[in-house]
């Protein structure tokens, strides 16, 4: 895998910085030696004291997992090894296993949905393994073939279906998980891995009806950096935003509006990608950060870029992927030019934004009269559960057999 | 932790972002509710099966471990509980914790010698732990009294010490770390922590005799930003730099010389800081980047700036914590006034520098004759090993009772 990275970034002398930056960041990887990940070995292993289910209505996000999970080691001479769906149950790792030293370390975040006709799906669980892929790629954990995965990840939702609510706005969270087991502390790139899944049962994000938060634009610390690994789903993106959010609750903010640069580029809000809708003229934009290796290559993002793009009608909208700054957003508020704004992510899909707080000075974000929300983010709420609910088919809705 | 905090930067409304971000990076933690981390409630569970020693001339760094390990559990309601040694043995952890997911977790590396009298010292363990307290608490880990720390690992080396070679050169390699233990995927501060200390008997780092590094200039991944994390022992600091390390590894560089910004600001080598040697005129400068958020705050780089300061003779040298560049090392280089390079950390004291490879161009580092270092590297390896093997005494070595 390095090898063939390095014939790429070797291969000119007249490669740019820019372009290395990019390469490290996206490239595409070989199979190491050793054994492919297979779905067809997978093996099952039943629990025989499957748990109790506790009410739908009491689920809190994270907090109750199913009666299964997936395992598969990886180790640097026999490749992946046969996949095992077990009963779930704890780690035994030794304390110097580099996950616990040097992050070795990356998950995914994806939901699988019962559907009026009781079918199980799951949302574009290519995209979400695609980018797992890269992810390990980029600490160099082990890659797989994504579609492996996906059906391994289909068979442990199969098993565990039961712990799906069939009620709208219920679903099960799957969390892919990858981790460095080698045991010992010189840094270097681990020579045994550890591939899980879990999965939790989770009631709708709002409950009864939409809640507007409000946000503190943050420049004080910076979530990622060009050249660095904030495109990335790395566990080492996420330990150093909590106590800014934390700082941010205590002022009677939810979350952070992540800020870039002297100029304040806006780039995330929490752990979600951040939309805006402006008015220009007489057309509307609704804009969102672009993939530069800063912000995360949302899946939400991209499928509310596409369903824009693909459903609102393109001689009254621009839908625009492009830099844009806090004192952008402060001036179109004065002007009455921003119209909406709203954070996008697996766990709520849209988060409606309804104040900003940069340095002392509220923006403002307009609402829909008696909603907490604006009407793009309820609209693409509606689009996006409508295919996630298997109400609409759709290529992006993947239903388990 | 977070109020104190926040009082401090709501106090004034014209705290300012540069010293919003030096106070995230810096502040005080007052102890949390609960009960203090004390030395006085340790309890010892030998084992009663020791592991086989192996020839020190065998031992790989951070492969073998001793026979014990202490442990301290924390959780936010009843604050530290009472520590434990313990046979060194595998954690048990619900697959959901935080620590695999969200890279709760950070460290620090330190070690003990056993000086020619058979007394065991630990070198400045009290610098290490007010780090690691500063780390935990950027996290949101509980943060604890050094003082008791240090105690309680001077018990732990105390009960195995009879794992520390004697002959000079070889240590023991502690490795306090800390985890967040919370099974529940929320984006959150853990609600429970491990801490816990492993140790690992290792050789000298030269075995042979210096071997002076070539390095690549890295500056299309970027270690560290300012407001980001890379001026603490966070896990999230080390999985991204194994590859481009490996990157350089395959063209024949052992390690990465971490440039920053448009500038090439030299930041560090590999995970150890970078010192730097230039004839100004007369006088000669020893140099290192200053501690400006964006590099860590080695205890070597500061026992080394120390002992440069007390014992370089001022009418002849500089000492300096500036910023400066690659452009700068290469044009010296080209001028002859590049007198000496080498990286400074736990593992190794000094790693002298040869080379230096800058978009394909080698930039020569001078060595003495005959031997693989710079003059400066090898007196601060005496010096280092002078006090950190009891032959001269110095208030930086601490003598385990």
């Amino acid at each position: 895998m390095i090898k063939a990275l390095v014939r790429r970034l070797s291969a000119s002398s007249a490669v740019t910085t820019a372009s290395k930056r990019r390469l490290i960041s996206t490239f595409e990887i070989p199979e190491q030696p050793g054994a492919t990940l297979s779905a067809a070995k997978l093996s099952i292993e039943k629990t025989t004291s499957p748990k109790t289910k506790i009410a739908p209505e009491k689920l809190v996000f994270g907090h109750t997992f199913t009666d299964h999970m997936l395992q598969v080691k990886w180790d640097a001479t026999d490749g992946w090894l046969d996949p095992k769906i077990v009963p779930y149950q704890n780690l035994s790792l030794d304390p110097a296993t580099c996950v616990f030293h040097y992050a070795f370390e990356c998950f995914e975040g994806m939901k699988a949905y019962r559907d009026a006709e009781g079918k199980v799906r799951m949302f574009r669980p290519d995209k979400n393994m695609e980018r797992m892929k890269k992810t390990a790629a980029r600490i160099c954990l082990p890659t797989f073939d994504t579609d492996e995965l996906v059906k391994l990840i289909g068979k442990l939702v199969a098993l565990d279906s039961n712990w799906i609510p069939s009620s709208r706005g219920y679903s099960l969270y799957l969390r892919p998980t990858m981790i460095g087991t080698q045991a010992s502390l010189g840094v270097g790139p681990p020579s045994s891995a550890l591939l899980y899944v879990i999965m939790s049962p989770v009631g709708p994000y709002y409950p009864t009806g939409f809640k507007a938060v409000r946000l503190e634009a943050t420049d004080y610390a910076i979530r990622a950096w060009p050249g660095g690994v904030g495109d990335k789903k790395l566990g080492a993106n996420y330990a150093p935003g909590i106590l800014p959010q934390r700082m941010a609750a205590s002022r009677g903010f939810q979350q952070n509006l992540w800020l870039f640069g002297e100029e304040g580029y806006v780039t995330e809000v929490g752990t979600m990608n951040a939309f805006f809708v402006f008015q220009n003229g007489a057309k509307k934009e609704l804009v969102t950060a672009p993939i530069d290796g800063t912000i995360l290559e949302g899946v939400t993002r991209d499928s509310i870029l596409a369903l824009a793009r693909e459903r609102l009608d393109p001689a009254e909208w621009d839908i625009s992927e492009r830099k844009f700054t806090i004192k952008e957003v402060a001036d179109r508020a004065k002007a009455g030019t921003l119209l909406e704004a709203f954070g996008s992510g697996t766990a709520a899909v849209v988060s409606p934004i309804k104040e900003i707080d940069w340095h002392g000075e509220a923006i403002h974000v307009p609402l829909q009269d008696g909603k907490e929300t604006g009407v793009i983010a309820e609209t693409m709420a509606d689009w996006m559960a409508e295919i996630q609910y298997g109400q609409k088919e759709h290529p992006w809705s993947y239903v388990i057999e």
